[in-house]
């Protein structure tokens, strides 16, 4: 596998690079996003957290907006940031144009419907092709942590709850929480999966939650502010799922934040402290 | 003077602000940024660090990726941060529509020359009105420091050289350090300014210095690896001219540190520090 880099700043007294390399899983280039803190320099093998941003995003917003080099670089902690979708003149978006599907919005599943099903299998790109990439050209550890925001936030509580084993720990910033069962979810789960809802669960967190073959806590911060809340993201789904599951699941809301990168910000550090502890040793 | 809210985001336990107003001095609207910390809450008149953002940049560059919030909201330190030129239907931008003069790029001056004249009032505005604005309707002192980047660093600089006892501290990021002598700054005075070089001195850092009625001393971070540090930054001229002057001066040259708001962000904190000393009590 080969990697291009395509731009690498020094940061934090470490390095962020962004790579180009073929994915095999989505038959197109892909672009991504890895932040290296100093301690990449000495030698060690250091834990990684994969970051899985949210629709219209790329791999940049993460890193240039959530302030996350700075404690990154005091835990030694690698950060990966991937696309947030297959790309590209022979990659399919959405028939209309729209934002919330297709091109910025895979969604983090693997899709079975045509014409979606030969790019849009971010699901095994995120948690095998990725993971196997990094730990092969980077001094990373097989110790990982998954997180992400809004439709990255449901995609790293998806990608924990389907690979028991693949994590040490995951939490999401304002995740869609019940796709199945709101307009963003309905609409990307008809067209990469199909209409029949049978199929649906294997990629909906709450529904995954009940028979979860592995309990990682889950950290979930949500603004009460967020102007998606009510109608897209439904956290009191995820609630009532752990809760009849018996799943651990620290849930914050914080009073007057909304869905922007200022939010995350806002409590990066913490989410990062949770990852560091659960990654150490 | 009315001030219009065009978005609040919550922050690091204090609010994000974007405002807009009919700026007096340069003949057009003007969006500004503000970053109140939590203590603003509290009744406090806080100390007001103003930032000058770079060429191309808007009022949401420095907010967005500088990750300044954090340590402000610590340190009880509002952030300002106005456009970087007059903008609107009405204003003139680059004949050729280049970015380095025009729109997003009023290098912090008052133009003298026809069409630029009417608009281009930027050292005005950010000394005069846009000081009077904040303190008249946020819970500001009259302790101001100033920074900035590139563009905005020299104009940092350049504002506090003008104004004896108006600020008191002054720090800037990669500034172009002499504009008479470098490709932008030429191009920009020449045109604002005119083509007689003897009225580009009051208008450039490194040749101010030499009768600056008050020595406030100047902290200045510079990456080694900017690309454009030999043909448009030339930090040696500063360093001459304050040696010549008795100019107090920190430059700080940081090996393969770039141009890139990754390089602002890793040194933000210590520039945030560096102001607050400067403005408590």
């Amino acid at each position: 596998m080969t990697l291009e880099t395509l731009a690498r700043n020094r940061s934090c007294d470490g390095w962020h690079l962004r790579c180009r390399h073929r994915s095999a899983t989505l038959a197109c280039d892909m672009t991504f996003a890895v932040y290296l803190p100093p301690q990449a320099a000495h030698g060690a093998r250091l834990p990684v957290l994969y970051w899985l941003s949210g629709l219209t995003c790329t791999d940049e917003n993460f890193m240039q907006k959530a302030g996350a080099h700075r404690l990154a670089a005091e835990l030694g902690l690698i950060l990966v940031a991937p696309d947030t979708s297959p790309r590209g003149d022979g990659v399919p978006g959405d028939p209309d144009g729209a934002w919330d599907f297709g091109h910025g919005a895979g969604f983090y599943l693997n899709a079975t419907q045509a014409p979606w099903a030969t790019h849009y299998r971010m699901h095994d790109y995120v948690v095998h092709e990725l993971p196997a990439l990094v730990e092969a050209n980077f001094p990373a550890s097989a110790a990982r942590g998954i997180a992400g925001h809004s439709m990255g936030g449901h995609g790293a509580l998806v990608c924990a709850l389907r690979n028991p084993g693949h994590y040490r720990s995951v939490s999401a910033f304002a995740p869609i929480c019940a796709p199945s069962d709101c307009p963003w979810g309905e609409k990307a789960f008809t067209r990469y999966l199909g209409p029949d809802r049978a199929g649906w669960a294997a990629w909906d967190a709450s529904l995954l939650l009940a028979d979860a073959p592995e309990r990682l806590p889950l950290l979930v911060d949500q603004g009460e502010a967020d102007s998606f809340l009510a109608t897209q993201l439904r956290p009191e789904r995820l609630r009532a799922a752990a809760e009849a599951a018996g799943h651990p699941l620290t849930l914050r809301l914080h009073a007057e934040y909304d869905h922007s990168y200022y939010f995350i910000a806002s409590f990066i550090d913490a989410h990062l402290r949770h990852h560091a502890a659960a990654l150490a040793g």
